[in-house]
């Protein structure tokens, strides 16, 4: 049978999976002290002075497997796939240990998503949806569907797409799509 | 930088890697016998008389590890690396122990492709790509580019494709469409 519900692509970290916690801890144990917001903000915590390598602990096995939830993701979500068709897209392939980490995150905390609607990849211009919902500009450049940029630190300074901010504002925006379109919950 | 090359998605369990040999190894330990190629052919493995258990072997850890390489592929998909973005996409997230298994043969046998090229997944209409070659009519379906039938036991009576039988085909129906593009190697 065919879907004919529009579709969303969701990605996971800095949206679905909060990942700033973690890196702060990392960092906090190799310089003994926790940046403040004011340093990072504005970019990746690993941007820090002397702290690159912290970006290499994303490929350590277990890194993706026990991070936070964003605030009001998982209602959000659950709510928005009564209406909308939607995967979750995550960059995953340049950190193989991540993979399973990630398909395990995730149906334990979307276990409504389902491993169907998982895409585990490296180049996401190979998505086909009608919205993205990432922090990268680079994702959301190629995209041919609707761009929607999630506030991350280090996209701040981005002005080339619509901005959500929390879910709150991701709720809003498709509550406005819904009526617009005059979608109804399938 | 934008990539302007035709795009190919390549699925990998009976387009790149052989399958059918680890099914009938898991028959004839099961069965005590190797069924003949006339009892098989036209049907999964698995779809013999009392052998449905033997699709759960997908779920083992390794079963995607050691597959052998389908004939031609490696030289053939090198070469069309060279006129065409050639991603590989796998359906894994059924079988969440294949996600490293498959990545790292991947890596092993085709790793001109490249983790940016990988893509595990389920619901495969989320692709979006000018060709697609794949065993599964389901994929081909609901793909939006060139549908590409690759011959398998169990679609030899689909008839909805253009069908390729061997990497031999593939190869000589892309030099068609290069010339027909006027395509130029990058």
């Amino acid at each position: 049978m065919e879907n004919h519900k529009p579709r969303i692509a969701l990605d996971m970290d800095e949206v679905l999976a909060d990942v700033v916690p973690k890196f702060l801890d990392f960092y906090e144990r190799d310089f003994g002290r926790r940046p403040k917001k004011e340093e990072w903000w504005g970019k990746k915590i690993y941007q820090l002075p002397n702290a690159a390598h912290i970006r290499g602990y994303l490929h350590e096995p277990g890194f993706f497997a026990d991070l936070p939830v964003m605030e009001g993701s998982v209602e959000t979500v659950q709510w928005l796939c009564r209406y909308f068709d939607v995967f979750a897209v995550t960059a995953a392939t340049e950190f193989p240990n991540s993979l399973r980490d990630k398909y395990d995150w995730l149906e334990k905390h979307f276990p409504f998503i389902g491993w169907k609607k998982l895409v585990l990849c490296g180049d996401k211009s190979i998505i086909w949806a009608d919205y993205m919902i990432d922090d990268h500009a680079y994702n959301l450049e190629r995209f041919k569907g609707v761009p929607l940029l999630y506030t991350s630190s280090h996209n701040v300074d981005e002005t080339r797409f619509t901005r959500l901010n929390n879910w709150a504002e991701v709720r809003a925006f498709f509550e406005e799509e819904i009526r617009k379109k005059g979608l109804v919950p399938a």
